[in-house]
């Protein structure tokens, strides 16, 4: 790593090898006969009956590995809402096997109402990632244009199952169009580990497999390539330390926590050769929405001149909007995720409130990242520049 | 407050008025018999034995107000270390304490090199503020020149009681050169509140009364111009939602907390007329060492031509260095404070892990702001530009 002239500045742990002991390039092993060292399904149809779809509760992470049950769109609805399951491709998929179990459950005559009653009741759970509104309008439109009610179910559970096989085959191939950049620099510094700093998570777990953010980071592991991830916190709910560094340890890449404060300062230090996140909703022109905070590393990747590259399935692409300060919707969320804080103690995993009682709190999801800041974009057609001109170019109307 | 154009921005909860039926403007009043709706004292003697310094155990509040007894040099050493006392200027003063508990516990006939032990033993604790060697230098020299014991004694705690008393007088002579700034928004804005952001604590528990940044904030409320303050939550340690906060609170100044990745996302759609912070750390030239993640709201303010102030006691400028990324040591402190988050768990305290089991993490406390992101700062003297002129013209040598 480079260091200060005059001081080293280096993590307080190595952050590559070991700490406490324990060898951080080994892979999770399991947990209560869970095998952790290969990825866990974020969704999937129950084993024993196919009209109940369950998914990974995310909010349980990393203390608890538990699926729940969804037999209802309504129970869809809600754990999107809720954020058992939460990521851009993740809450589409998840919508789409929402419409399936409201297929599962079909009554009444007025099918075109009632598909439109659970569409909307699905799209009201969250505001910002564009994802959740494409998969819904595809799959009631595969519903409406089928004959007849067992047509409708399997339409619907065909719809879900193809988002899920093109968002894994999108973020493999997000994975291959960003590895170069790893790569490069990875020679260019003659095989010292390349520090990727990513924000949230946008790893296999916003996803069905291999993220969209951490494909290249997998790809460049698995290619025997040296990565160290600086992994934000990111607060609210902590998606980076609690997901992010759990899934990147299930696979044994080396990757450091932070608070979500620090990352100017590496980058500052020569500690940070790539900023990396993934989108919740990319206009036509590159503007950027994501988890709160990306705007800030952005901001600190130009200012040290470190590229900062978004993994941006086309899922994940408003081509209704170029503005995105003035024209995506940012979500609030309770300020309980702020004034509590969930962790383990000891086996048990327990709640804390961390603000003093009476002072209110604030809690906005996402933030907008101008096109000006991203270096480029990386999409499953390859790499563009964050601007319109670019975009069109993959992806023509 | 200024909206976007299509969707209005507010927060969650209206930050003003109130929250949940408790009236915010209303200050706090008592808890335990401990009246809070006054400045607690941060650093005293013990009201019934003139050789037993207290403090205000900061790592406690805002769930528990705790004075601790130091007896010792080693004691005052450890409140700094361990952090039961922070913040630039209080720490200078703790250590001139303890430089008096030292002298009421002298021995040994080698007077230097007892009183340049004890100046090593305090020195030591932190590596950043600088209030900190300067505070224990004015001691050492104050001690040494006294001709007797009783006179060494006397000297110390007179010194310390100086530190104080200037510490008071400076921060109060801050907050006059500051509320200009405040008062100008407010008239800008016809009478609506100005929206000031600050980040971590630079309040009067990180002194001894008024604070620093918040020292025009005060003035402000007391003269009924109208604020609004976003807290950052400040990871690590969260002393803006445990100590800015809870301060805030106690003078009934209306504030709303936020996750340390939100001020930029705020500033973009005008929510912040006014960034300010203290400092730990100010060279000559204007560099800003304070804690980490200072820089990136000061690179969003920038970004956003929202003015940042640094309220800086000379007590915290280094007129020994002038690049401040590459002379400042910027501490790191334990992976714990990360790892592990206190709260409230009904009436107890309790600590949770907040990450998972095996992931490392780094903890830097602070970062370096270069002056190029600062608007101004405000001095006891007045207020300058970040530059080595600018403040040279207020402290010529």
């Amino acid at each position: 790593m480079p260091s200060n002239p005059l001081r080293p500045i280096v993590p307080a742990a190595d952050p590559v090898q070991e700490r406490n002991g324990v060898p951080l390039n080994e892979p999770l092993q399991e947990r209560n006969g869970v095998p952790l060292n290969r990825p866990l399904p974020t969704i999937r149809l129950h084993p024993g009956n196919d009209c109940i779809v369950q998914v990974l509760d995310q909010r349980k992470l990393p203390f608890d590995v538990m699926m729940n049950d969804l037999l209802t769109a309504a129970d869809a609805a809600s754990a999107i809402r809720d954020m058992q399951v939460r990521g851009a491709p993740l809450i589409g998929v998840t919508a789409a096997y929402g419409m399936y179990l409201a297929a599962c459950a079909e009554t009444g005559s007025d099918i075109v109402g009632y598909y439109h009653q659970a569409q909307q009741s699905l799209a009201v759970t969250r505001p910002t990632a564009v994802d959740l509104f494409a998969a819904l309008k595809r799959s009631a439109t595969a519903i409406l244009a089928a004959p007849d009610r067992s047509a409708r179910i399997a339409a619907a559970l065909q719809t879900a199952q193809i988002l899920a096989e093109e968002s894994i085959a999108a973020c493999r191939a997000i994975g291959e169009h960003g590895l170069p950049f790893i790569a490069d620099l990875a020679k260019a510094k003659n095989g010292a580990p390349v520090n990727i700093l990513t924000h949230c998570n946008a790893g296999y777990l916003a996803c069905i497999e291999y993220g969209t953010a951490t494909a290249p980071i997998y790809l460049a592991h698995e290619n025997g390539i040296p990565v160290h991830v600086w992994v934000d916190e990111t607060r609210p709910r902590n998606q980076g330390a609690r997901l992010t560094a759990f899934e990147l340890a299930q696979r044994g890449v080396p990757h450091t926590v932070i608070a979500d404060n620090t990352g100017g300062h590496l980058m500052q230090h020569g500690l940070v050769d790539l900023l990396i996140t993934g989108t919740d909703r990319t206009t036509r022109c590159g503007d950027v929405a994501n988890k709160i905070g990306t705007y800030l590393k952005a901001l600190a990747a130009f200012d040290n001149g470190i590229p900062f590259y978004v993994a941006a399935p086309s899922s994940s692409i408003d081509w209704n909007s170029c503005n995105g300060l003035r024209d995506i919707e940012i979500e609030q969320r309770d300020a309980h995720e702020l004034r509590f804080m969930e962790g383990a103690d000891g086996d048990a995993v327990k709640e804390v409130r961390i603000y003093p009682e009476h002072s209110p709190a604030a809690n906005f999801a996402f933030d907008v990242t101008p096109a000006r800041l991203v270096t480029a974009i990386i999409t499953e057609r390859g790499v563009c520049p964050a601007s319109e001109e670019g975009l069109r170019r993959l992806f023509p109307k």
